[in-house]
């Protein structure tokens, strides 16, 4: 593959008065430059032509477990086992009833989705569901703090970090919620934006965050940062944080970084209503056959379950069962999580080395070394985004299309993609960056053109 | 026990022109008459505090299968088993995915269900969450034939033919949706008063439908009246029938009736999108760990699809590979349904028994025999039903509360009662059904006294 490293040109040094000596070094130098990036430009089209001629076919889109991953719990595909379905309670699993979730499941997670084991409900197999459903509820019903249902009141909003998870922001679009976008900072949410648009509009009922390894940049959200959500004042008295703790125990380090406690925060703050907290085991057990959790204030709980109750006799409790089983307690979830670290990690080293050697000094791109969760957030120069993506498309390179971190898709400087390396293996991983610098460097070479 | 049952008076032949001697027989037999019923009465009382000092435990109330049906289904608990998660187009049934339900397990419904696989949804664990979020997805977003969504409409009503089930009940009320009662008769709905209402009411969006073995009465539908239900004009273009099939091969007996295809009448009658057909493996298999699906039209398959997008990422493909493993084949689900069957007919066969022996002959007094489903209808004397529950109640004897069965739980007559006899064993079931016998001779003497 021909070197692209981004060819860098002496500065001359000027001196006040000698116009006309800096006029002939910048025509020389731009005729210089211009045939050199003409070279370049010819060198990243042979490299990208190269690439194409691979028939690559590799998927760096969604925040997928790999296959590897999944062997991890290949026990519960046998659980709970033949003589094994009575909970605590004398709970037969099999059968109907449970709204909550049976005890010994909530317990489990407890210290995980930090909350006491009776202010947690356990779903079926999809967090999203419950994100959904609780936005469903509120709109039809309206919180317990509500005076009307959200869908009776005139235009609602939430306020949306970016970048941020375009299946948060599918829910809002489906349902007619105005996404207001905020700016996502080393360590959340900008908190004076945020602070000042909650403070000031009562049509915002709700905000996205989510708070550890966040996706798309794995922003940990500082405890003074969250403290500031807890203790923020909300023009409407129904706000919500939706607290999508997605990837509270999915470390990349050793640091296994820790955040502030958001129900205990708001409750101190005497918004104890304010945070809805949801937790999945998809990418702690099985991605498509885990357990989907809330937590919140007693009468939060008190209203999800009356809600709950219209529309299920309750979830799976043998799912429930085989996840205790499996588990067994918090030091079981650390250890398998452990794991999942030893067969990712790789991966996303990978990545930042192949960033490192390809990209590194190329102007305006950067990328995220997150400590945790699913993905690495790649900024290339404005404007260049969705034609790095295209370009990795034909090569055979699915990225997640650009704009999708942001509300309604649209990303104002087409900078931000997002890279997902679990799925592939790690030899793909690898192929997969070196694509991608590839169509960056092409991608920010016909830009300047 | 005390002989409870009914005292036949002899009926005395009057001739016109001797009204002395029919006034004085009637006082004599009022007297003697009164007198009786004190006899009577107190010996019904007797026979109500004895029963009392049983200390009875029994509960009649949910249509729940026994933990001798669950059996039936143990080696669930295994499947599908360490090396087996592959399910068609090498889907990995582990993982993210497949928002319609795996191919074989959308096959091995198809028949019982009525539509072809590419019309068949799969959800979780619960088909009532299927009713309710395609009910909040019309009044959200309005189903594929709506111009607006049903929440945007002043007010929009259901049919509920009645006696009926109470959770789909709960949907309307939880929402508000206005719910219009409409008789049930020996072949179905009224059909004159279903056809003269939609047709005149474009507020009224849909109808509750159990057409096979109904919740409670055990009704079916005659295919006369599922034709009609097909063909009925409608005011409302958006008309649905919410086509809850709960009880499709439950059946009691060799009879096995088999109903019309309602998804081929509707669309031979040009309103293909009328019903939304709901089934539920909650007892074939495991009540709490079933799965739960939707059949309809392309296009309504279309814009479910659509919504649940936005919900989940699809449902546990586990539990439907589980499922198809375990099943197999229709015939597996014949053969599995037929293992039910020895095991409640009896207790069916139990009840009907006592009912016939304490109760046959006691004025408006009468019970439905069915010939498949979950439950027995037994109606009292009008006004009697809340009395009856009451006395059970107090005798150990969980029975629904009276006027579950009716739109906002008000039964007009107050004579319907709900039993359930699946879950206690065939000894608890006899001790209930003399127990539920002995409280109504108490309450009907209680009312003619």
């Amino acid at each position: 593959m021909a070197d692209t490293r981004k060819i860098v040109e002496p500065v001359p040094n000027f001196s006040e008065g000698r116009d006309l000596d800096k006029l002939v070094f910048k025509m020389t130098n731009s005729i210089r430059q211009n045939s050199r990036d003409a070279l370049v430009s010819h060198q990243l089209q042979e490299s990208y032509d190269a690439l194409k001629t691979k028939g690559l076919n590799l998927d760096l889109t969604r925040g997928k477990p790999s296959s590897a991953q999944l062997d991890l719990s290949v026990e519960m595909l046998s659980l709970p086992g033949f003589s094994d379905y009575v909970a605590e309670g004398a709970t037969d699993c099999r059968n109907y009833g449970g709204l909550q979730g049976i005890a010994e499941v909530r317990r489990l997670f407890s210290g995980v989705i930090g909350a006491p084991a009776e202010q947690v409900v356990v779903g079926n197999n999809s967090s999203l569901t419950l994100m959904h459903d609780t936005m469903v509820f509120a709109l039809l019903k309206g919180t317990c703090d509500s005076v009307t249902p959200w869908s009776k009141q005139e235009e609602i909003a939430f306020l949306c970090p970016v970048p941020g998870y375009e299946w948060h922001f599918g829910i809002c679009k489906e349902y007619g919620v105005h996404m207001i976008p905020v700016a996502l900072k080393e360590d959340g949410p900008d908190m004076d934006e945020v602070e000042r648009l909650v403070a000031q509009t009562a049509s915002i009922k709700g905000m996205w965050c989510v708070p550890k390894y966040a996706n798309p940049t794995g922003t940990v959200y500082s405890d003074a940062v969250i403290e500031r959500l807890a203790a923020m004042k909300t023009a409407a008295p129904d706000f919500r944080l939706y607290w999508d703790n997605a990837y509270c125990v999915h470390h990349l380090t050793d640091e296994r970084i820790e955040i502030a406690n958001i129900l205990e925060l708001c409750a101190r703050h005497g918004h104890a209503n304010r945070p809805f907290i949801f937790l999945s085991t998809s990418k702690i057990t099985l991605a498509g056959a885990g357990l989907a959790m809330f937590a919140s204030s007693t009468d939060n709980v008190k209203w999800l379950l009356a809600r709950l109750t219209r529309q299920t006799i309750g979830s799976d409790k043998l799912n429930q069962l085989r996840h205790v089983r499996f588990l067994k307690n918090e030091a079981g979830i650390r250890h398998l999580m452990d794991r999942h670290r030893a067969l990712i990690a790789p991966k996303f080293q990978k990545v930042l080395d192949i960033f490192n050697e390809k990209l590194a000094n190329v102007p305006d791109v950067t990328w995220t070394r997150p400590k945790g969760g699913y993905f690495i957030t790649l900024d290339v120069p404005k404007g260049c985004a969705q034609m790095v993506v295209t370009l990795a498309k034909e090569a055979g390179i699915m990225l997640t299309p650009a704009g999708s971190t942001h509300p309604y898709g649209k990303d104002p400087d087409d900078r931000t993609i997002r890279i997902a390396p679990t799925f592939p293996d790690l030899s793909e991983v690898a192929q997969a960056a070196e694509g991608v610098a590839v169509c960056v460097l092409l991608a920010a070479a016909k830009l300047r053109s």
